[in-house]
């Protein structure tokens, strides 16, 4: 699993205000703190005031990179946001959230994905709005996929989202969700599939564990990523598990190595 | 789903020990933290000892009933057992753990629970030892439930298990137990499928993990019941979590009930 750290996003408040205040501290340790439970990608998300969040999403990026040996998840609403965070980016490796179906997304971000080299999420909804099934799904995977590879971008630089709808108000789209990542892996070798979890338990309580069960759901029907939080008790230990019963990590090797490594956190 | 609570088992030291001790107090408390944390059953086995095991059973059953309004589960490996619990037994329901697909078992033990009207737990294994796939496993569900019939039990009554082994060893034993689980619920409607969870982490760490999504995993694929520790944390709560997540769960109702009782713990 490629794990997308989803903790410095400024739709939160603490980010928000620590971004606001260059709060430089408080952005090391939420760095230090995604990094050391078992990241792959640190996503930063600088987007709660349009009017500075280039400013901000520059100044994080800045931070974030000096405090991790990751790759930054640039998280960002405008191409000029990825140009110029592109530009601050030492890694050789970097990714970009998001693109979406819709015609103005793709041709404004594409060609910037193609030039950097970029891993690239691309949400799987369009003019039209969020996906209401399987097949409005595979059309927009379909159509991503092929302007990608027309920009020049391999689909095993894509990563999927098949946008999950809260539970509480849409709880079919469990079915779709997980139906669209099985028929995806199946049909497009190659790309990779995604999902920003913490949707799933809008409204209801105890979300943390809608996001894991949710996941171990995913993690079955084939999904390769997801954009979580990494610190949720039992997040990286539930991840680990659901490979190792899906028969994703042959001799447990994996979920015995995580749980020798401290990741699985104290209550085992 | 109809949960079964496994704690009074004579294979834990604490049990063998208070059940040799006659150690009232210790198996209320277990009765009742049971009873409290949402069981459907709570199960009753005193086979430390064979030489005992009929006296022990005899002394359990009436210190449980007497501190629970839950029905209980008798789980002995003899119809003298069988026998003489029943007798003791007050309440109208009452479950038999457990029957299997072997000749001298289903001789044995079909009439008693034919007579009591029990509920009754069939282990999917026979004389041929553990079942390696699915096609073995439905063998024996068509047999015990032919077997059943004749003897004039309903399908209604039989809890099928289908013996999962442990992941460490024999990895692939998920999925085939997922499988007989879909199998068998889309084949004989009316019937119940269980299964003991706790051997699925046999010889790895972090086991109440491994329980917690392969349950998830078993609602998923329509399992019903299950025998398991309803007090190891995040238990219950993933039960409910997953049967919201698999369309089990209409508005999340039994979900938000469950997490308002208190039965998810503290770390919502």
């Amino acid at each position: 699993m490629i794990v997308i750290a989803e903790r410095i996003n400024a739709t939160r408040k603490s980010i928000a205000r620590a971004l606001r205040e260059r709060d430089e501290e408080y952005i090391i340790g939420e760095t230090r703190k995604q990094t050391d439970a078992g990241s792959d990608f640190i996503d930063v998300n600088a987007g709660s005031d349009p009017a500075s969040e280039i400013e901000n999403l520059s100044w994080a990026v800045e931070v974030v990179q000096a405090n991790t040996d990751l790759p930054l998840c640039l998280d960002c609403a405008s191409s000029e946001g990825f140009e110029k965070a592109l530009s601050l980016v030492e890694n050789d490796v970097v990714m970009l959230n998001s693109i979406n179906g819709e015609e103005e997304k793709l041709r404004a971000i594409l060609p910037i994905a193609a030039r950097s080299g970029a891993e690239l999420v691309g949400l799987l909804m369009d003019e039209r709005g969020l996906p209401q099934g399987i097949e409005d799904r595979m059309e927009i995977a379909e159509k991503i996929i092929g302007r990608a590879e027309e920009a020049g971008i391999p689909v095993e630089k894509l990563y999927l989202d098949p946008c999950i709808q809260p539970l509480s108000t849409t709880p079919q789209d469990v079915n779709n969700v997980i139906g669209a990542t099985e028929k995806i892996m199946a049909t497009f070798p190659g790309v990779h599939t995604t999902a920003g979890l913490s949707n799933i338990g809008f409204g209801l309580p105890y979300r943390g564990l809608l996001n894991r069960v949710f996941l171990s759901y995913l993690i079955r029907a084939g999904m390769d990523s997801a954009i979580l939080d990494p610190t949720e008790p039992d997040m990286m230990a539930t991840l680990y598990a659901a490979e190792a019963l899906s028969g994703r990590d042959d001799f447990c090797m994996n979920y015995i190595q995580a749980e020798r490594q401290g990741l699985f956190g104290a209550d085992g």
